[in-house]
């Protein structure tokens, strides 16, 4: 587990995320653009959650969500999952996205929310509730509770995709919507 | 200009920007990472604006301010312009960050602050008004009312860095901070 003072620095070059939710039997995940850092230490997250999606009455039920930052492997997974509802699913013999598209997850440290494997990094949220914002702007404010990154990329406090001894983890670039599925790989580090 | 419809493009992919403001004969100028796409149409921002900054003052006071992406080439400076404040610039012979960091700059269409020369695209913005999340978030929320890009790397609802005769337009990335001058510039392109 990643120091909590740290978690803001998972988001903070603006990477697309996919949310993920779950409340009594039922969980789904979503692709959002739309999110930031909102303060430090205790740190806070905003992400906009639009108010036709599943994801949004399940964190509205369960007061929590977990953000998972994924990687360029993932990229046409988050497409798909991204275009599709999980509301329909309801019923079905496949009644969740996990199911449908065959995605692998861990437990959370601290909500129910599942946690999607193969991801860069991962911040387990409780809701903070505003409920003027969430009506008016689709606009959500977390705490960020548990925070988790692969090593191999996510250390000491920086991202690393170039590795220390001439690894390139360019498979694990975290990706950066622009519209329509057109992407942008995270590119090079420098200090300024 | 920018159909304003593609304005939340020129954020989605998460860079970091430059505020800008200006009210009756003062100015300013601050980096901020903490941005992002509210809505689409009319096109809406959200951006975290700290209680101890000049520029904050500036926004309540106008109503108003602007959203610069700037480059590679400009990492230093956004570095620098981060580290300073403007109201410590107040009654000195060179009184706002423009002058002392000479930057140059170029008049927005619909509201007073200054656009910064150099940068690669330019969001004008309305404040809205939403003084409990402004208050206990820092949290500021804007209509953006015109928008601009450098057609080089942006056009038709799209970046592109890598030109289409091979021109490569490295030092006109976007960047994207991580925490203490330490920055990602965004990367290749893709379609998944």
């Amino acid at each position: 587990m990643l120091d909590i003072s740290q978690a803001y620095r998972l988001l903070n070059h603006g990477p697309t995320v996919l949310v993920t939710t779950a409340h009594r039997n039922q969980r789904n995940i979503m692709a959002a653009a739309w999110n930031m850092p909102l303060d430090f230490d205790p740190p806070k997250i905003a992400i906009v959650i639009d108010k036709k999606t599943y994801t949004r009455e399940l964190i509205e039920a369960s007061g929590s969500f977990a953000i998972n930052v994924p990687c360029r492997a993932q990229a046409e997974m988050v497409v798909r999952v991204g275009a599709s509802s999980g509301r329909e699913l309801l019923g079905k013999e496949a009644d969740n996205k996990f199911a449908v598209f065959d995605l692998p997850t861990f437990a959370a440290s601290k909500i129910a929310a599942p946690l999607v494997t193969g991801c860069v990094a991962w911040l387990e949220c409780k809701l903070i509730a505003e409920p003027h914002i969430q009506d008016t702007y689709d606009l959500f404010l977390a705490e960020v509770v548990a925070a988790h990154a692969d090593e191999r990329v996510f250390s000491d406090g920086r991202w690393h995709f170039e590795g220390p001894n001439g690894e390139s983890y360019d498979e694990l670039r975290t990706i950066h919507h622009v519209a329509g599925g057109n992407f942008m790989a995270i590119g090079e580090a420098f200090k300024a």
